[in-house]
């Protein structure tokens, strides 16, 4: 996350602080009246991928911009339990107060950074990419779907602003395919791509017909979705949905879609354990 | 979560909204540019334990107070795949456009309250109870705290500001286990309770002469622990923290603690899946 | 703009009502003491395209929610000075304070729409379509954006990040033309178009063949324009910006491009006039 | 605008920031993908007033406090179409990122300050004053009544809540204008003038008598507003308000009024058009 | 407060809220998990000056829209010990929620009118009236200065952008008396009287020569007050800042001065004593 | 209050600037133009105890962070008449328009202190400590509770979600003493004390035998407060509200309570007089 994005999201920090210390850290408060220079160890405890240093990072600054924090890794690097990833240093009460929603970002987001990774693995060598959803934490998706591209997937759409995708719903009220396809040509922004979901192949025929950019595979066979590759080959890209297991992933890959998308990047992916190690004065 | 607590959470809720929506759904605009009055059920797609309703519930009506939402279960029911939860009925726009906000809370709720209960369940019939810590998604703690109570947990203190934990370097800052506790009842509002973490029995001791009100065992072998529970009875309660797994339950009941603690419970639950079906206008 | 839109855009609405009373509306609290119910009604003072009704609406509501709103037409109507656009009934003092706010609104989103209209008529029957830029007031965008398309404009991208358009910065910073594209194709969500500006028919054929999907012809003549359109055909959307007059809009729809855009819809629009008259008591 | 008018302005920008980066600028993140120090030149496209440059430099360090931005011009400076403003330096991802937002501030600013400077020139050499009014753009108050001071105008009212200007609505609730203004003086804080608007010679004398400070002439003849002018001098200053053309304004300066009130300063001004130019490394 | 200047402080209400409600009024809720209808009583437990009612009843509405307050006296009045002012009813959570946060308001704004009215009651009869300063709680003014209003006080400026006080200081920058009175005359709007402070009758003179239209009486003897104010009759008002005790009120009013401004009205009144009582399910 | 508490609560004073600047200082732009260096001093109008240097000093920072401030005191120091406390050093439109709102927090801080501290004497040398309640200005709490801690007082609860007290009305809704104390250790966070208001020994009797850590004695005779506290002694800790004067403090601390409270701390006290003097340009 650069710093522009990093601005954009400070106010987010900045609440979670807020939600973290309402008044000030009692413990901290009680034991230590006085600023005393101090340094504290990132250290990771699990093998993954790191992502989300600069969130780390600014929880921090947020609290005290005199606050000094140097990295040993990068965002996306392979990381090793008990390796040591950066040093953080200032005043000691800051690292206790910071440390705690500090560490709930980069836990959260290297963990979907980690588990995209395990998946975007196996489809390495293949066409078929890997994109995440808009099933994300609330007011977490800035943070969320960074992470799933440290991690090595793509993004789909970011919100409902920003992105068509016509589904079941959307064609009933519009009547057609055709024409759920022709009112969002003409209605949406014109830099946007038109995706539509569809079940059959019929349904493909008639939104690549009507000028689809992208079809989603829903529900369909594989046979019947190989089928749909062949006939989007250069008139649309492919995505297909859903639950994505190692078997699954093979066939899914054997079928050729330009695209699998996974909720589960942003929804189910456990954190990856990390800490604040060896507290000293200095 | 009652009236007054949806009230505090209300502004999370609309900036989640406003995080899906920068300007309006282009999609569901594009096809439908009048007010249709529509219903579509809520379905549970997997077993669990049901938490978070009335959040689901207040999406839809910050989008459009006209929305009605009606409930067939309760938050902290157990609940089928298969099984019908509610009804939103309201302008299909508004139901098309709140429904991924409002499943991104219920889901990620419910998925806490259903991992809660499962461990909570272990230790049903003994005097050990869960607790969570704060280990929670940023911004996310005042509906993460109350998915743990709904799945038969307990909350810990909510943030630094209102629960004194002394760890280690607390101590080192404060020179001693007993200086540390005495500073927090100097320093800290006298209604909060005094926990300190004790790593072996002397420091135990300390603590225990010097008043505190629970202590926290860290990384002490399974006999510490037991003659500490038996030092401390009547004294301080006893709270012992760390990866809770089926066979660790085991033995901590053993030891007879009187709360585990355990950041999975809001850091690495999966969802439970839901969604919104059969939309059809009325 | 619907119910969803208008939920997104009243916290503008709500700023821009404090920016008018810092505490009260000194002038109509000094006569006016109690509650009095009266009349108002919303005159046209200048032919042209009506546009923001809703906003003019919410912005009275949002003073006092008993406010009563009638309107006699609906956006985008063509409107005759002279014309009754509606009636506002309420507390007297809710007419008087919120007067101004919610003409200031009304009468700049009317002003774009009746500017766009102007010159999206001139490129009726013809395969061009008018599109607005990201030169909006700042803090109007969602009301501006919205009044092209009342104008019978369309939308560009909304913002920085939800649309793709590689400049002449970003071509120098990648390399070339192709290598811009396939970075903005690599990088950007799967479902952004990629549109690049290009000056020379060289650049234009670097970027077909590189896939970018709109490209904008910058500082060409027309004679290149032509050939760019001919080159372009059912490979890539045209778009063409700049000063738009009469003079040159008969030029540019005799190239073909698909789009042309101007910012001055947005930023040098004048506003209708309207006004609130014959308030009355009832 | 000062340090401390900057101060408060400063959230505004922020919003407008936001407004234009929902997460990232992903055009120039896709080329773009480390720091690199560049210089961009501001220059000006058109011969107008310059206004606003304080917003300009203030939108690039809200998005990176290093940027660094030089001026050779100062706000009021008369620019010439091709003349250099001045030069940001910073990472060039900020420059291209900033650079709309800061455009539209200035841009609008200027376009103020360039138009009022061309009606403030037609009052020169005579005592009559250009005022502003409260139809300015929501949300753009606190930028846009310092821009019509930058462009020689001077600012009336800044809200309802800080200056009283009686109507005949206010007229008519009080009972007379005797009584209107009475109330007024009774009512409003007594740093106040009170200014109230009359349409014939009977309302102002009775205005004058009661002690109104300000009389504002409404729809009166020549002849019976340099009556009233007459009647006024010494007891009370007269403004005189409406459509400000080249013609009219020869003829209220002739009437002697001490100010002209015109909306159009602000919701009608045209964009001064200026850019930004030459960016390169540095 | 009428309806508008509510909408304008309810902000700052709902603030006050979420400060005694991190999450859930946790007594509340561990004893009264159900919606139960109950109603309680405001009385008054001092004899004194209401004020703030409308507050009071916005707090309760805020957490609970339902809630129904109902009163038997209006701001300004009068009320003694035992007095019952109003009747709440509601979910008894909701009247156990709000009650700290609307007595906090009421009790403090009622404080402050009541101490204003003592006051004010010792210039009744005479011309000099009693003003309120800015020496208010921060964040508070627009409930302070509203109650210094209902005790019988007059407001003084709002802030320092709606009110020109041209102090030592000030005139020391300026150059002169004179030169201060003019450069004000210049900058600020026209609708704003300008006050300057004066030491002594021959700056007394120099302001008045040059303008000004109330001249703050500054560390004078009584003897140069009363040559102040009459040399001031006709051309400005006066007033007198400081102390005010029952014996300078009456040698204040004795010199004649138009106003007499006091900070302890707002900064050092105590509360008037409230409570809630009766609390019964209905 | 140190960094981390003052980046809390630092939104609050920027809004209390934003109250007082709308948009500008316009007496103080009238007459200074531009930038000029310059210093005042902090002196004290009255002998007491200061508090809240930190947020005077941040205000000034608020507005300009290159302005400084040193102090030659700090919180909790005796302060006498006269005395010089401190200097702040900077841009003098910032000294002039900072002033107020640095003084309106310094001052009712220092003046809480102050009496505080006053109180807190008369405990001095027996066990009876003095507490703050949550009867605090709305939207000061963070500035009132640490002004009533560096006055000497100790804090209660900060809110309703961080502490229990069973009033008599929660005690009605639960059914009895006990079951209200069993349903607040059911119920709450298990790090809180359960306070419970009793009013007779045999209320008493049932609240120590229940568990409640803090008994609050309300309205008892000396005698069963006496009896109270003895009964109490090892098992609870013993709270006793109300007015506390010169005199009921002796019987108070005779009757040995482990607390009195007093909302007149926060709700009453006067504000210590406090200027900024000798502004010279440097």
């Amino acid at each position: 996350m650069n710093n522009i994005t990093m601005k954009i999201a400070e106010e987010a920090i900045l609440n979670a602080l807020r939600e973290d210390i309402t008044s000030e850290d009692i413990t901290t408060n009680s034991v230590m009246r006085e600023y005393k220079l101090g340094e504290v160890d990132l250290i990771c405890k699990q093998d993954g991928v790191i992502a989300g240093l600069e969130v780390f990072k600014a929880t921090f600054l947020l609290l005290d911009k005199e606050t000094n924090v140097e990295f040993f890794s990068k965002d996306g690097d392979l990381v090793k339990k008990g390796q040591k990833l950066g040093v953080v240093r200032g005043d000691i009460r800051v690292l206790l107060s910071g440390e705690r929603t500090a560490l709930n970002y980069l836990q959260r987001m290297s963990g979907i950074a980690t588990y995209t990774r395990a998946i975007a693995d196996m489809l390495k060598g293949t066409k078929t990419k890997l994109l995440d959803t808009r099933k994300t934490t609330p007011n977490m998706r800035i943070f969320e779907k960074y992470a799933v591209k440290v991690g090595g997937g793509y993004n789909h759409r970011y919100n409902l602003s920003d992105g068509i995708l016509l589904k079941d719903n959307h064609i009933g009220a519009a009547g057609s395919v055709r024409q759920a396809v022709l009112m969002a040509k003409e209605y949406a922004p014109f830099v946007r791509k038109i995706e539509i979901e569809v079940e059959n192949l019929d349904m493909l025929k008639e939104a690549l017909d009507a000028g689809a950019d992208i079809v989603m595979l829903d529900n369909m066979s594989i046979d019947d979705m190989k089928e749909a590759v062949k006939l989007a080959a250069g008139r649309a890209e492919t995505e297909c949905s859903g639950n994505v297991t190692k078997e699954n992933v093979a066939k899914l890959v054997e079928i050729g879609v330009d695209y699998i998308s996974s909720g589960a990047l942003t929804h189910s992916a456990p954190i990856l354990d990390l800490s604040l190690k060896n507290l000293h004065a200095v």
